[in-house]
């Protein structure tokens, strides 16, 4: 069972995974390759993945078989479990809880080869469809208060698979990170009596130096505060706290800027390894006047060294309006 | 001039760092071979650095020669500027001020090929005697009121130069990292009139699960909530929250623990990359009943990923009871 660990003066929690390798000589560098060629997200192979939880696009009720366009499936080596009571219980000083959540893989698409950014938008809306009904789904089990959802693209951002695939997890408490963005949107709205993103928002569309593109309902900007180069954000116009407000419509809006802000980046840097971030509300929260679901996408081009692991504040050698220059200008 | 931003929501900041690449193409992975064997750190290129701020061991008083063993110079690509006045506006919502700091380099040891991990123990002190001594100095300089001090060893874990080096970054703000620290143990003391780390010390030594070696003066212990496999905190059994507090013996005492957890980590995962972090009060503070200074040695086994940047919590594969096991048990 993994285990949850808080540490007794930042309040950070970690997962203690034993799911996964745990002795020294398992730090061994894996490469794609090393698979011999195999990979479980293919279709023909649905039943090497634990049974799915979701797919859209096959026809008929014969689960885990070929014929899908998107599946949803739990992760085979999970940082958290199913299954299980979630006990919380102190240690002298210290506080734990057991390891329970849910770790799921969205397998994006059925073509091995298909990366993120080539999907077709009405493809990508798919995703992000998959993204929202899962959030409803997991919002149902009254152990999670919190659900993740983020994508590793390329090994040095953390992917372990090449086929296109994002993940879920669904968490037991709220993380730091989205505590921290309550908290300090939470304290402005206080003060202003409105949202700081909305607010952004505004400015951003004013000085339009950090804008890479935008349409009816969706703007994609260079955060002003950005922690590696080319960062950047894709928020809702219209104030919304939780990304399960999003509908059909909101969808396609979505991917058709989602997907060209990440052909700019690649035409930029081309195949450049990142991360991508659902921020949205936690779960059984009403709607929030102060909080604004957002993306943020990180390429993964600066280390994370002594310095910033010991300062928690980033080191980055691009200013933000060259970085949307850049992207506006690239050809795509 | 390189620039300190804040993000609004958060309060976390960043450095716009210009005097650094800021190109796409910029961002081509650089290798410690591609600098053709030319080592600006090594004994007889003293004139390629800047002008040496510390140096011990040589003979005489003719700086910038050779003949030294431990050798301190301004960072030639420094991520903040030690001129120029450290002015502060905002800017709409945001806010911003002038990267104005200190970034110095640490030549460790004449020796090309000398690793920190190899060093012996009596030159590891000068290291620690020179974080002291640069500490003192820069506490003089009224614009500053925190000094990082790390070390990035090996390309994964953000080293840019071979030869043995670490650094120190002085800064006009305290960084969110050592706030968290010194909030989260300001708390516990008010509420139990104890330091934090002083109780887990304690506590610590009692269980004996998670300490890997320790003598008069220090302990070494992976801690409860690690963010890596094989993390250690060394910390000293004396309570005292800044490291000028320490001298010549206690500079000894810490280099026989640090230089023995190094070797053992490097037995269990030879050339494992790794950061370390001295976690200290900040500059003119007065000594601290709740804050106790310590070591943060971060090796760089797992990858930062989306869940990583997400949430600001991590998963770790390895329990540390297990990892001070293996390292207690590594032969060296």
């Amino acid at each position: 069972m993994p285990e949850l660990r808080k540490d007794p003066v930042l309040g950070r929690w970690i997962i203690i995974s034993t799911e996964r390798g745990k002795r020294p000589t398992d730090f061994i560098v894996e490469d794609f390759e090393s698979k011999g060629g195999f990979c479980p997200l293919c279709p023909g192979n649905e039943t090497t993945t634990p049974p799915e939880v979701l797919s859209y696009g096959r026809p008929g009720d014969t689960p885990n078989r070929p014929g899908w366009s998107l599946r949803v499936v739990p992760n085979k080596y999970p940082a958290l479990v199913i299954e299980g009571d979630l006990d919380k219980e102190g240690e002298g000083l210290y506080d734990k809880m057991n390891g329970i959540g849910a770790h799921e893989v969205i397998i994006e698409s059925p073509d091995h080869n298909a990366t993120f950014t080539q999907l077709p938008p009405q493809h990508m809306a798919r995703v992000f469809q998959a993204f929202r009904d899962r959030i409803v789904d997991l919002e149902k089990d009254p152990r999670f208060r919190y659900v993740m959802i983020f994508k590793n693209y390329g090994k040095a951002a953390g992917a372990s698979l090449e086929h296109s695939h994002s993940q879920i997890v669904a968490l037991p408490i709220v993380p730091r990170m989205i505590i921290s963005e309550l908290e300090g949107s939470k304290s402005y709205h206080s003060y202003k009596d409105r949202c700081v993103y909305c607010d952004i928002l505004r400015q951003e569309i004013k000085q339009d130096i950090r804008i890479v593109c935008q349409n009816e309902h969706f703007i994609a900007m260079t955060p002003y505060a950005p922690r590696s180069p080319f960062e950047m954000w894709v928020m809702p116009k219209r104030h919304a706290s939780s990304f399960i407000t999003m509908n059909e419509v909101m969808f396609e809006s979505l991917s058709y800027i989602f997907s060209e802000i990440m052909r700019r980046l690649d035409a930029c840097i081309h195949n450049v390894p990142y991360n991508f971030v659902l921020h949205t509300a936690p779960l059984h929260s009403a709607s929030l006047d102060y909080f604004h679901w957002h993306f943020e996408i990180m390429p993964k081009l600066t280390s994370i060294a002594g310095f910033e692991w010991g300062s928690g504040f980033y080191i980055n050698p691009v200013p933000p309006e060259d970085a949307a220059k850049f992207l506006k200008e690239a050809k795509i």
